[in-house]
């Protein structure tokens, strides 16, 4: 119990600062820009932040500790992994059409495109995170990529996803850095301008997010545990008290053996709460 | 032994990769800009890339995988601790001589500070690392800390010195992308001119540097196994072979106790294959 508190209090610090930075964005582009549109001009370029803060890192942000959620340890991992995968989906989009924005604004405009670091490591990212993105589906959503292919590839989709969070959080802060030196005029970034302090505040708001985020996902009390019941629906989900349960069973125990158990989903989910398999697999 | 060649394989990548970003950085300030001095002018200036990505990136990028390389496992934990914070202590101290160079520059040009958001995220990385260094030392260095104590920090240890290592990076990023609008005038960045290209690429290096550090700090195999050995000198190192055996038993068993160990060095070690305290310890 004292671990899911503990859990419940991240959680509510974590979601209104994710949430805090989407509403930083829209403030910023609404009020101390030009607005929103789609026309090639700076109104074209806002959809840029916004999207991205958006996909990126805030619903990027839940997709990753969405299996960390004790309530949802009672529904079945293909359910979760769809939510997962489904947030995942909705980030790309959002990232996919955050660079549509700023290649149409930066043609209509005849501004150069990438050649600045944001823009190099932006567009690295995003490749990445597409490649992140179908990989997850074809071998962990998908039933149909081997239960010795999934376990290899787990700890470094585990990993990635981590880090392009992370580097999507670096690309945000150098895009806000950029922006601002371009933007800022009149008065001058240096002169301390309402609108510099607002959006290098939004910079904070994300950075804080990010730390958040990852300390909620390298917990290992707050790991999904093992399935348990094979009596539970797969789609379903059962009562709470017994998932509190499992979070005080599974404090410190550790016992997620990862995706790759979704392969034998259909046979007998067996209770094992036995650490032999616990050096097999990453805890971030 | 074959997790101990992959180790070996990441090793050799890191830390030329690093060494590049750091002879990278100051090919850029003594080629492309205007070299180093200690005068107020730009000279003074470019002390801050070069001591903030030797310091804070690739020091303390060495710092956080001391305790995983496998040679060094023969050594007491004591020792490897020493060499942890004393590689800490350079990378602290420099990151500070860092920052004084960059307000002597700001305020013998009457350049205002603090405005940006580089400036923001950079200083509050700073403060966090003195702490973090001096929570280290006297909590985890010197021998009066008791271990209940030992055991609460820890996992939060662990977890800073990770964040603030992205922070770090994310920072020199910003500082990269800022320095390049400022100064890349006539040809402008956005004409892709070589010192353009160059610098961007060494932030690419920077952030392949923390991925293949967050790589190798994520393993859980490449931990340092528990204290095995009674017999052998607290500061002194023995033999490899004995070493790649422990990799070899230890890969995917995840054995380190992490620091708190040491409270009791005086006392017998045991080895101690089982993981009862698997779920108490981060792997991250």
């Amino acid at each position: 119990m004292e671990s899911y508190r503990g859990f419940l209090a991240l959680l509510v610090s974590a979601l209104p600062v994710g949430f805090l930075a989407v509403l930083f964005t829209l403030i910023w582009v609404l009020h101390y820009r030009e607005g929103l549109g789609w026309d090639g001009t700076a109104l074209e370029f806002n959809w840029h932040p916004v999207l991205a803060v958006t996909g990126l890192i805030f619903i990027q942000g839940i997709a990753i500790i969405v299996y960390r959620l004790p309530w949802t340890w009672k529904c079945s991992k293909f359910l979760m992994k769809s939510i997962h995968a489904g947030l995942s989906a909705v980030a790309t989009l959002l990232a996919v059409i955050s660079l549509v924005a700023v290649f149409d604004f930066h043609n209509a405009g005849s501004i150069p495109n990438m050649y600045s670091l944001h823009s190099w490591v932006g567009l690295i990212a995003v490749i990445l995170y597409v490649l992140q993105f179908l990989i997850g589906f074809f071998i962990f959503l998908l039933p149909w990529a081997p239960l010795s292919l999934r376990e290899v590839i787990m700890p470094i989709h585990v990993y990635s996803g981590l880090f392009l969070f992370g580097t999507a959080i670096a690309t945000a802060l150098m895009g806000l850095t950029e922006k601002l030196i371009f933007a800022l005029k009149d008065p001058a970034y240096h002169s301390f301008p309402p609108e510099g302090v607002f959006a290098n505040t939004l910079g904070l708001l994300i950075l804080l997010f990010g730390a958040l985020i990852f300390w909620i996902v390298s917990r290992p009390q707050w790991k999904r545990p093992k399935e348990s019941d094979s009596t539970l629906p797969k789609s379903n989900c059962g009562n709470t008290e017994r998932m509190e349960g499992a979070v005080a069973i599974s404090s410190g125990s550790n016992t997620d053996r990862s995706d790759s158990e979704l392969n034998n989903e259909g046979a007998t989910r067996k209770r094992n709460l036995g650490l032999d398999d616990a050096g097999q697999r990453s805890t971030m």
